[in-house]
């Protein structure tokens, strides 16, 4: 009997410990379609929570899972032959996501597409408290040029997207300065005004009275780090110096000796040093980084987001930088930081302050709860932009 | 003996006949990567015969199957679960296509994609003959610009692409005609710049002084038909008149209350009707004729490719429309004609023959060996675009 009634409340204590788990992971059923999903389409899902729930029609397949930030979640298949299932809660913004089928890795049809990770494929938006800062909103657009050109330097074909913002094309004597914006590794020229989101950013500051009206070039930037410089298959960096010394030199040409008289030339730009900038994320912001400290008689604003940072050093073996250059932008996002992913080239936050103390115009920002992703570069963008131009 | 030796023979002839059902199917081995593939692909491919070949790994999964042209061919898996296989020769020029994986419809990972049967998807580019004409060369180009603006009419934020001609930046005295250029059913605003390649074919017309410069706007024309107007799930129409009176109306107030009043601000077009010219593909080729039909006193110029034709008495019960419309231009595939698609509201040929003997300036033409899809329509622009706003 003192057996039996053991056994019932252990049963009683592991019921209860399986529902507490259960009740931990309960998932909230208030999922709306994403804000990119393909016109018409119900799935994905995000709930309030910022789970992704997936369901896609797979009826002869054995396993089917979605593959979000890192982690594959089995999804279960009903009745119909639809899978169906959700991520952990997600942080804010947006995020590059593939379904697994059988094996095969595939966008999700449902999503809109977008190139990161070095190739198109599906995007998911987590609605973030911030979001209004890029909505598209009935206020007055910039356009987005698609720019189709021959570089010398590269002798090839090439393609930058170029934002004009609201009042170009009818303020037809005004000049304007201009942003140089690089993506990052595995993106492309379509990153900033697609996931990236640059033209709404800069449309609604620009209707608040908040940031001054600049073009925006997009290029694509992409390079092939020298053989023996890449990564081991293990992820190692090799031996000495990173990035090698160099690396940059191929985007460098191109930018400075195509793609700025390109721009000067079809645009109407204000084409001195204090009206030029330039800013990109990652490995943009490492080109941004190499490219402006080499020539700080051609930019004068610069920004780089989970990019690496400037130091006292850099300045001081960088000939004109600390005179010329009138702004230094750094920013990460929080979890970055949190995982030790912003040291290369010292502590971002302490070579900035020191760089201010030593008497240049420096900012850090640090986007809250976010990682090495868009909804940091985002913020970066908006963050940097009321800077530009005002001095 | 006799018997055997009839035996012998009828396996003689069974054999020759299998081999030469086998020769007949046999494959070339001169693929190449598709020419619209994800940067660094090697699949899918296309050989000289116009087979598309495609590989997806996929280890676990039963059967994957390459869907294109409305047919669907069975991969093979190899030893290492790379599922790879070719269909029978296609048309010259673009299709969408997809894969099938255990029951699941997928886009491919390798190809670009681009929007079409209401859905984005793979698409594959066939090697054409004539293909000169819409390639990418280092010619002068023109801009395309995203432009997304307000609509009254649909009280929402909307989208369109605007071609700008090249030099169109640098000429900022000169005003510019404007081309109205419509998609079909299932596709929209970004078909024609991207699949159809109207960009590339004016630049090239233009670099060889073919066509004169002009402006294009390529905006979404998606209509919903009426309730009671969709075809039955079989496919037959319903009784009546048939598009149903009133389709277009949607679209024809937002072009000429909000597009055309938003493209003459803000492009420095020629915006009289003698400067304004609409045309469009299938279903925009529909609205082209119900639109300008109506409205002889804002377009002057009129194409419909695969979409349609207007007849004597069309043009007879459209008041002002024969004396202030100076070209028709009414096109179609071959294989659609060997098909009978093109007989809704007569046989075009006959119709623009008659209208020619009434007086006006009309033009027909036939795509060779392609069907309903962009290669037909991107030989109508080409057709098209040298007779644009030359009288």
């Amino acid at each position: 009997m003192k057996y039996k009634i053991q056994v019932f409340l252990l049963a009683i204590l592991m019921t209860g410990g399986i529902f507490s788990v259960q009740s931990q992971s309960e998932v909230v059923e208030d999922f709306k379609p994403s804000s990119v999903n393909q016109p018409g389409k119900q799935y994905p899902q995000v709930n309030s929570e910022g789970r992704v729930r997936v369901q896609i029609s797979a009826p002869e397949a054995k396993l089917v899972q979605l593959d979000i930030s890192a982690v594959k979640y089995d999804l279960i298949k009903n009745e119909d032959g639809v899978w169906i299932g959700e991520s952990e809660p997600q942080d804010e913004g947006f995020h590059y996501y593939q379904l697994w089928i059988d094996g095969a890795a595939v966008p999700d049809p449902g999503s809109l597409y977008f190139y990161g990770a070095s190739r198109w494929g599906s995007g998911i938006e987590i609605p973030a408290k911030d979001q209004d800062f890029y909505a598209l909103k009935n206020v007055p657009h910039g356009q987005v040029n698609e720019h189709i050109y021959y570089s010398e330097n590269s002798k090839s074909m090439r393609r930058c997207f170029v934002y004009t913002p609201p009042g170009y094309n009818k303020n037809k004597n005004k000049r304007y300065p201009v942003l140089y914006l690089q993506h990052g590794g595995g993106e492309d020229e379509t990153g900033w005004s697609s996931q990236g989101r640059a033209n709404l950013i800069m449309d609604n500051l620009i209707a608040e009275g908040k940031a001054v009206p600049f073009i925006i070039v997009m290029d694509n930037g992409t390079w092939r780090m020298p053989e023996g410089a890449r990564r081991t298959p293990r992820g190692e960096r090799p031996a000495g110096q990173w990035p090698p010394e160099g690396w940059a030199d191929g985007f460098k040409n191109t930018l400075i000796k195509d793609i700025i008289p390109l721009i000067d030339a079809n645009y109407r730009t204000l084409s001195d040093q204090q009206h030029r900038a330039m800013a990109g994320l990652s490995m943009g912001g490492m080109q941004t980084r190499a490219i402006t400290l080499a020539s700080p008689d051609i930019f004068s604003h610069v920004g780089m987001f989970s990019g690496g940072s400037i130091s006292p050093e850099d300045v001081e073996n960088a000939s004109g930088f600390k005179e010329k250059v009138k702004l230094l932008f750094i920013s990460y996002g929080s979890r970055e930081l949190e995982n030790r992913r912003a040291g290369f080239g010292g502590d971002p936050k302490e070579n900035t302050e020191k760089l201010k103390e030593a008497g240049m115009n420096t900012h850090f920002y640090i986007s809250p709860q976010t990682a090495h992703e868009w909804q940091s570069w985002r913020r970066s963008l908006y963050q940097f932009a009321p800077l530009l131009f005002k001095n």
